[in-house]
């Protein structure tokens, strides 16, 4: 069945009251009963959950063939805990085990030989990168892996979608009863967001620590009321890998001159103006935004009330200076924002269900004045993809794109015309995980289009003296410069399955088929 | 069928799987899936969640006849909130209606001439006083009221026991989404401990705040992710009157002498080190405790590591002279408190859920190694009574009194042996609240008894040359000095249900019978 965006959705996997994509909003005022865990009682006092090791927790746990364990990714490149208990799952000769993940990438590299071996059968992930997305493309796990955006994944578990068996949470520091910080410690990555949700919903949770402190490690990301086990570990993970390519500083001009262009945009706009609210993801010009704003704010005398999002240094840096009241932090993408939520009182962490969830009685993405985004491509309807490469490979990350832009007053996606010899802006995205509908203008080095659905943004360029083209004239013009490319080529299994935020289907990823000339 | 601590309970209570109470920890190791509440997606961005008035928000939930309701106590005898709801409510022409409270007193009067219009059929609570206690012994309320320790409560809540239909939760400080504090504005209670449980299972939530501001209000205790409705209303309750009798610092000569000897036992047990934990309950002995732990602290170059509970001035000032490590606060009984919580980084609000719920993964109480808490009335069997007064009129509550006394290591009850013309150490308490198996000494002005339980306290009290008697002593020694007194006379009528904090059935209360010399 075609859905909302166009795209052909297998009628097999609509079933047990799977819906196609039918547009945003659709479930708009829809009731669901919450799913639940199920709790051990603890009423008879106990001094101590540690437990010697990974293994005697995941023995302690009672765990299971076709078990769903889960994990977060707030050490990205750094994390040391998926591959550490996924041995011990492995060894223990467990399987048919899906890994219901925050995000995966190439830190996660020996899951795909365990995907190839048939242990991990299942994969539900807001991200997935190196050699598990090749994995997953080439057709070698059991089960099409589903990829949700960050407030997705939280809906998904809420809705009990996904129930998670066993929660590994690895925290920087804890103490002996399971209170979690992402704080302090020998690897601090500032903020265990992504985990508070699997710690209400998995029946079992255990938390992965190096650093074990008195108790009470107070006030805990991760509540003693909900952990099982403790285990101590050597190193959780290396926090000096958190920070990556896609969130350092850029001086690529290209990337500053759009960054530019977008400050422009949002200031031309009646939602900037005193105690407007901001985020910006991942990659060079988005990030370079607030680089730009920062002059404009000054000009105008006005300050950000709250920027929220994956936190970088220059976002901590402008609320240093004074010109942001709060940072709601939902992930730090550098040491310097792990550095100021654990000293800057005017930082906060939140859950990702405050963050994006849909399906809550409003997240703060609901909030949202202004979001600057990246993309990989943007079609003709302004429909985004993030998640496959030019190849068609799996190599990307939803995380909080479709949440953001989904509830942004303004949806900025910033993306050069062409990369490398691809067109960034084309006729139709290979996978769509944003839908266009929530895309209110894109920025490129040549040009801006505006979304035809937001006929105010365009009266407000207009009156601010600043030129804007159709979507369709930044393709043509992309396609002037490179060629329209091949159409990739595909076998009929579908290996992945891009949730929207509702849950309904977006778009299927089918096994890439190896490159031949036609 | 008679239970654990020999009381009598009627069959036709022992329905739906319910049981008589077996003894502490008889539910450890069990499982149960947790309860969950139907929520609407809030899908769509709306700016604010402010409604005109109380009765707006009541119709807006779509409250029908029979619903729940619920509400905290965080400003005890200053509280607006239930009377305000309560009156719309009676308005509308609702009826059947069950107040699920965390504690009703003084301050709602008024609920007792609805019970009586049989317009509130239900109560659950975990103290009840004034006129409503009274309507309640007197038979008026059309069902028996279940009665639950603060820990009872939320497991009641999370196993299902009790669904709350719409919560109303009076908050100091709320923004336009419904994220609400505790702290700052015009009636600051500090805390909002009772109401988490609330906010998270109930199908809908309102916020009344007197105090809105700028949205984000963070970080909140109660999450805009689980509000509905906010409600701005003149004022929301009377603070100064959070203090009352009962939480005031005592002069009394005899409180002082038995908050002493409280004192005395503590350091004669070997919990009392470096890092030892603490809680007071109400009442002026106990309150009076830290007096005389301050000097014994600095004598032996000891701190304590954390003080829980119900905080009082005592205990702020301890934590301010670098006695105490940490305060863990689930409610303040005083502005001083009050005042600390808002102020002090090492003062943490936690929920009640993490003080004293017995079957989540281990509550504060499960780590706890002395609680002085008073009592009513104990028994031979060193059962306390704190809720029916020697009238057998319902005018107290067990509050966390069953759960501290459940977890601590050391937990000591302190009352006079005599007040008034009445025996406090008798044969059979009135009524059962919290049973003899988890009271470990008893301190009166006449004497100590240690549980027989605990020949290791019996020892160390010897070590101490401090010298104990039987309770069976002192109960004789009282009934000497004032007769054993009448018993009470009672109708068949069930009017209450003491439950114990596992769910199980630990008394009842039956309708009070005028009294007649027989």
């Amino acid at each position: 069945m075609k859905n909302f965006v166009g795209r052909e959705i297998p009628d097999e996997l609509l079933v047990n009251g799977k819906e196609v994509f039918q547009g945003i909003n659709y479930r708009d005022g829809q009731y669901f009963k919450k799913a639940s865990p199920k709790v051990r009682i603890y009423e008879k006092p106990v001094e101590s959950k540690v437990v010697g090791s990974i293994r005697e927790a995941i023995l302690k746990c009672n765990m299971r063939d076709g078990m769903t364990v889960s994990f977060h990714h707030h050490f990205r490149d750094g994390d040391y805990v998926v591959n550490m208990v996924m041995k011990e799952i492995v060894d223990l000769g467990l399987k048919d085990i899906t890994i219901a993940a925050s995000s995966l990438g190439s830190a996660h590299d020996p899951v795909a030989e365990f995907i190839k071996m048939g242990i991990v059968t299942g994969i539900q992930t807001s991200g997935i990168r190196g050699k598990v997305g090749e994995a997953v493309s080439k057709g070698y796990l059991k089960t099409p892996a589903i990829i949700r955006s960050h407030g997705g994944r939280v809906r998904a578990i809420e809705e009990g979608d996904v129930h998670i068996d066993v929660a590994f949470i690895g925290a920087p520091t804890s103490d002996e009863y399971g209170n979690a910080r992402g704080k302090g410690g020998k690897n601090d990555c500032g903020v265990l967001s992504y985990s508070m949700v699997d710690a209400k919903y998995a029946d079992k949770v255990v938390i992965i620590t190096d650093t074990l402190v008195p108790f009470p490690n107070f006030p805990p990301s991760i509540e003693a009321i909900d952990v099982d086990y403790v285990v101590v570990v050597d190193e959780i993970g290396d926090a000096s890998k958190i920070a990556s390519k896609a969130t350092r500083f850029t001086n690529d001009p290209r990337d500053l001159f759009m960054a530019e262009i977008c400050a422009k945009v949002i200031a031309a706009t009646p939602y900037f103006k005193d105690g407007f609210s901001f985020q910006t993801g991942a990659g060079g010009p988005s990030l370079a935004v607030s680089r730009f704003l920062e002059p404009l704010m000054q000009k105008w005398g006005i300050k950000m009330r709250w920027a929220i999002g994956g936190i970088t240094a220059p976002i901590v840096e402008l609320m240093e200076k004074g010109s942001v009241d709060m940072i709601i932090d939902a992930q730090d993408f550098d040491m310097r924002a792990v550095e100021s939520v654990n000293t800057n009182p005017n930082h906060y962490e939140i859950s990702t269900s405050q963050y994006a969830n849909p399906a809550n009685k409003g997240a703060f993405v609901n909030k949202l004045d202004f979001v600057v985004l990246a993309a990989l491509e943007v079609d003709t309807d302004f429909n985004v993809n993030v998640i496959t490469g030019s190849d068609g490979i799996l190599r990307g990350a939803p995380g909080g794109h479709p949440d953001a832009a989904a509830g942004a007053k303004c949806c900025i996606v910033v993306t050069p015309l062409i990369r490398g010899r691809i067109a960034s802006i084309c006729e139709r995205v290979v996978t769509v995980t944003t839908p266009g509908q929530c895309i209110d203008v894109v920025v490129t080095d040549h040009g801006i289009a505006v979304n035809p659905l937001r006929k105010d943004i365009m009266a407000w360029l207009d009156d601010a003296g600043m030129p804007h083209v159709s979507i369709n004239e930044l393709k043509e013009k992309a396609y002037s410069i490179v060629r329209k490319p091949e159409k990739l080529q595909w076998e009929d299994k579908v290996v992945a399955i891009i949730e929207a935020r509702d849950g309904t289907i977006l778009d299927v990823v089918r096994q890439i088929k190896p490159y031949s000339f036609e």
